[in-house]
């Protein structure tokens, strides 16, 4: 094959990501999120919101980097973020192995560029990783804001969960972080979101 | 409003590009695509294709116009590449209008670089723009191939028709072009294409 077929290829590839739902409800369209679309909103939050990156931070690295973090899921889907730690250590090695396959469609170099920028994003050890991973927890809490408590009210989670998980928020971005605490105490405020479980 | 509260309406209004339909079709799953997930593969393909862009193109620049190119789609919908002259020319000023109202939900200087991005990829006068729009435009010939015909066979399009689009793919990057006008030749001779118009 040649090089460009074998691009070509990945990106077709990639499409499939169309067809995996996330756990998050839309509401305009009222509908349960896929991962393509998911990952494309990261990518105009992180140009919305990028001067609450730490100083320094490569905001095109941030970018390309939100555009590939979810391509595993094509094999091994998406995960709630409050599922149990045995169910995440299973996923994390399934997405090591889809990010085995699917970066390797690319050419030697490609693939493995494109490779680092999926584990970077999983190590957290740079503020380029920490910035992203802040925008992929926000998305979801922005959208059960609007959804009038979404996957909150679906699973029962409380407010004290939604603060341990806005921790990595907080890791990305002190804005973020403290902007994400003011929305959990309006959640709670609003009665969507209950304070702590009983 | 806080200033963040301004980017963080944007963003949330960004969200309804998940509700805009356009026409082509994809394969898995089958439905039609959405505009919001369509630019979120655009970003793929730059990553997987920066090479073919010519020397000195700025790729982060690339990425974020694809970003936003369709924002404004949120109040103008989608037109069909094939769309009459009249009706191009009514969607360009309701794309102006559009834009207009999108990009100033955020802060002002902002607002004017984010809208800037928007023009550059109307205007096609740099080399990030028309390497973005040789994507935009390669992206549907190539979900076309892959369902064996798609909006070519459902609005009997032709290979001339098809080559006269590709055009803007050659503007953009000498190599996807050829690359475009081979995946021409290919449907044609599979049959899902025809040759040219009676």
């Amino acid at each position: 094959m040649q090089r460009i077929d074998e691009q070509i290829r990945f990106a077709a590839e990639a499409g499939l990501l169309k067809g995996v739902l996330r756990q998050t409800m839309l509401t305009r369209p009222a509908r349960r999120e896929n991962s393509a679309e998911h990952s494309w909103h990261l990518g105009i939050m992180a140009l919305a919101l990028a001067e609450y990156a730490p100083a320094d931070t490569d905001l095109g690295r941030v970018i390309a980097m939100l555009l590939v973090h979810d391509l595993v899921e094509i094999d091994a889907g998406d995960l709630f973020v409050y599922a149990d730690e045995e169910q995440q250590a299973q996923q994390r090695t399934a997405e090591r192995a889809a990010a085995d396959r699917i970066f390797a469609l690319l050419p030697g170099g490609q693939a493995a560029s494109l490779r680092g920028l999926w584990d970077e994003f999983e190590e957290r050890a740079t503020h380029e990783a920490r910035f992203a991973r802040a925008l992929d927890r926000l998305q979801p809490m922005l959208a059960n804001l609007e959804a009038g408590g979404g996957t909150w009210r679906e699973h029962g989670v409380t407010a004290d969960q939604v603060l341990a998980k806005a921790r990595l928020i907080e890791d990305g971005s002190k804005t973020l972080g403290s902007y994400a605490r003011e929305l959990v105490r309006q959640a709670v405020r609003r009665g969507i979101l209950a304070p702590a479980a009983r």
